[in-house]
C-alpha cells in the first residue's frame, strides 16, 4: 500500500535528524514544495538557527501556519522500541522522534495547503508559513526574531494556528486559544555568616526569608477566569550554605516561578512580591526574567474558523484550553495576532516511543483543510 | 634576654608544622620533659592520631591536664605579617599558628608541673598529661579514644583542666565550665517531581516544608539557665531543584543544627522536631548525628580550686561561661569527671596572625601552678 501524501511527508522529516537548532533540511523540503504552489520564500538564518517565512498572496487577511523543524534529543536508544530516526508503523501509530512534536503537524499544515491551494488558487487573502528549527531550544533567534522584522516591515500576521501538540484523547479534542504568562524571579536575600555557636553574631538569611517564602506560597494570586486557571507560584530552585553543619550562611539563593492568567500582568506580580519580601524586611537582591506574557484568543473569526473545522472532521467541538507550558504562539500574539494551536495527541512529546496515530494525521489535514476554507475561501 | 621556660617552650612547639593531625615530634618534646618529672608515659596511636597519656602518682583525686599538639591550616600566607611557623616576638606578642590555641597552654601546663613537681615532689593525689593530635580534625581517633581506653580499665579522670582559649579579653576573665550540646538533622522532605506548568500534577516540597521550618526556626525550644544561653536552632545548609526553572523538585534536602543548654537531652529535642514534622503531615527521612551531650561544672573542687587560682593572679575572679563551640572537654566529661577550660584570649584563634600576649603565658602558668597547689599540694 503507498503511503498517503501526509504520511510519507511525516516519514521523510521524522527521517531527518534535526535535534535543535539542527534543520537537517526539513525547511528545504518544505520550501520545495511551498515555491510549486506559488509561495514567496524569504530564509532568514540568525545565529545557529535556520528559519523561514513563505507567503502566498498580498491582500489581508493573513493567515500563517507556525510551526518547527526542531525536535528534542532521542533519550535513552535502549528504551525505544524502533530506532528514533527510522519512522515506523506499528498498529495504526507512526513512531520516531517528532511525529507528534511536531513533524506530523508540518506535513498537515504543508498538504492541507496544497489541497486548498488546488481547489481555491485565487483565495482570499493571504496564506503563510514562519517555520523555525529553535523552538525546543532557548527560542532566541527562532519565532521571535522573525516576528521582529516582520513587524519592522509592517508585515502583520491576523490569524495563526502553532501546530503543537495541543490534543488529549484525541485530534482535535483540545484547541489551545491562549496560554498563561510565564515569570521567573532570581531572588538572592542577604544576612550575616558567621559560626553556629554564635547565632547572636550571626543573621540567617534562611530564617529570615522562610516567612515570607510560605506567605507567597499560600497567597492567591487570583482565581483564574473563564480560559485561565488560577495563577500558580512555584519553587523550582533553592539553595543556601557551605556546606559546613558549623557555619551560618550569609546568603539564601532562591528562584520561583509564575504561570500566571490575564487577570494579572507582570507589573503587578513584580509589586505583589516586592512587598511581602518587604514586610518582612527583608535585605534582598532580586532579578526577573519574564518569559512571555499571557495571550488569549477568546472571539474573533479564526477561533470560530478552528472551531467549525474541527466539528466539520471529528462532528464535536473541541474544547478550548489555555492551559500547560509556554509555546511561540506567544511571540506571534505580542504582534496582535489572534493565535491558536492545533495538534497531535500530545501524550508521548518528549518521551521515548514519541508517536501519533496515522488516523489523527489524515484527520489534522482535513481540520487544517477545513479551516483555510472556512478562512479564505471564495 | 634569655626565654623564660614558658616562652621557649612554646615558641619550639610553634615551630613545628603540626597541622591536623600531624604531631611534628611535639609530643615527644613533652614527653621527655614530663619523664624526667616521674610521669609514667603511654603513648597511644590510634589510626593517624598520635596521642599520649602521662601520670605521675597513683591514688585518687586523678587531675589532668588536656590538649592538643596540632593546629588549624595557617592559610592565606601573604596575609601574615610573620611567617607562621615562625615564632616571632612583635610588641609583646608571640605570633604563630597555635600561639593562642593551643601551643602556649601546652606550655604554660608543662612548665606549671614542673614548678609545682619541684616544690611538692610527694604531691596528693595524681596528676596526668591527655594530649592529642586530633583535635582540630574529624576527633575520632584523639581524645575520645582515650577516653575508651582509661574507661576501659576503669581508670578515671576526677578533675581535669583543658587549655583551650577561654578568655574573652585578658588571660583568666573567662574560665567555660561546661560546654552547650551539639545535635544535627540532615532532613529529606519528598514530595512528587513535575512541571512548573503542571503543579496540580506535582508535590512542590519546598512548599510543604517551609511552614514546618519557620515553625522549628521560630520555637522557643528553652530559656537557658544560669549557666546556659537558651537552646538554638539553626539551618546551615539547604537545597533543592534540578537547576531548570521549569521544574517543580521531588526532594528538598535541609540541614539544622541545634546547640542545646542541659535544659534539653538530645532524646527531647529529637521528639519535639519529629513531632512538628509530623503536624505538618511531612513526608521525610530524617537522620540525626550527636555531636556531644552538654555538660557543666557548677560546684565542686576543681572549680574552686581554678578560680581561687585565677583570682590569686588576676586579683578577680573569672566568669564562669558556656558559651562557644564544641571542645574536646565533652569526650572528658562523659566519664564523670569535673572539666573546666582555662587558657589564653581567643580572638585570634583560626584566623591569620594569630597571636598571645606573652605576659599572659606567664600569668597561665602562675594559675595552672596556683590550682595544682589548691587541689594537689600538700
Amino acid at each position: 500500500m503507498t503511503d498517503s501524501p501526509v504520511l510519507a511527508l511525516a516519514k521523510d522529516l521524522i527521517s531527518r535528524q534535526s535535534v535543535t537548532p539542527e534543520d537537517a533540511d526539513c525547511q528545504k523540503v518544505m520550501i520545495e514544495r511551498l515555491e510549486k504552489l506559488g509561495f514567496e520564500i524569504e530564509v532568514m538564518v540568525f545565529e545557529d538557527t535556520t528559519n523561514f517565512w513563505a507567503r502566498r498572496g498580498q491582500q489581508a487577511p493573513l493567515f500563517a501556519f507556525a510551526g518547527h523543524t526542531d525536535v528534542v534529543p532521542a533519550g535513552p536508544l535502549d528504551q525505544w522500541n524502533t530506532s528514533p530516526f527510522e519512522p515506523t508503523i506499528i498498529d495504526g501509530y507512526l513512531y520516531g522522534r517528532g511525529a507528534a512534536d511536531m513533524k506530523g503537524s508540518l506535513a498537515c499544515m504543508l498538504v492541507a495547503a496544497e489541497r486548498f491551494v488546488a481547489e481555491h488558487p485565487d483565495h482570499k487573502g493571504s496564506i503563510a508559513f514562519l517555520i523555525t528549527s529553535d523552538e525546543e531550544g532557548p527560542f532566541i533567534n527562532g519565532t521571535t526574531r522573525v516576528i521582529d522584522t516582520l513587524m519592522a516591515r509592517d508585515e502583520k500576521i491576523d490569524m495563526c494556528i502553532v501546530g503543537e501538540p495541543s490534543s488529549t484523547n484525541h485530534v482535535g479534542d483540545v484547541v489551545k486559544n491562549g496560554r498563561r504568562g510565564s515569570i521567573t524571579g532570581d531572588l538572592r536575600v542577604k544576612g550575616i555568616q558567621g559560626h553556629v555557636a554564635y547565632p547572636h553574631l550571626a543573621n540567617n538569611p534562611i530564617h529570615k526569608a522562610m516567612p515570607a517564602l510560605a506567605e507567597l506560597a499560600a497567597t492567591e494570586w487570583d482565581q483564574g477566569n473563564a480560559y485561565f486557571p488560577p495563577t500558580s507560584f512555584q519553587i523550582p530552585n533553592l539553595q543556601a550554605g557551605t556546606g559546613a553543619s558549623n557555619v551560618i550562611p550569609g546568603e539564601f539563593d532562591v528562584q520561583f516561578n509564575f504561570r500566571f492568567s490575564t487577570e494579572l500582568t507582570d507589573e503587578t506580580i513584580k509589586s505583589r512580591v516586592h512587598t511581602v519580601l518587604d514586610q518582612h524586611q527583608l535585605d534582598y537582591d532580586l532579578k526577573w526574567t519574564l518569559s512571555g506574557h499571557p495571550f488569549l484568543t477568546d472571539t474573533g473569526a479564526l477561533l470560530d474558523a478552528v472551531v467549525t473545522g474541527v466539528e466539520a472532521v471529528n462532528g464535536t467541538k473541541p474544547e478550548l484550553l489555555t492551559t500547560g507550558g509556554t509555546s511561540d504562539g506567544r511571540f506571534i500574539a505580542r504582534m496582535g495576532a489572534q493565535v491558536v494551536e492545533l495538534g497531535p495527541v500530545n501524550a508521548t512529546i518528549h518521551k521515548v516511543n514519541e508517536c501519533v496515530k496515522v488516523d489523527d494525521l489524515e484527520k489534522l489535514t482535513d481540520m487544517f483543510e477545513q479551516t483555510l476554507v472556512n478562512l479564505l475561501g471564495q
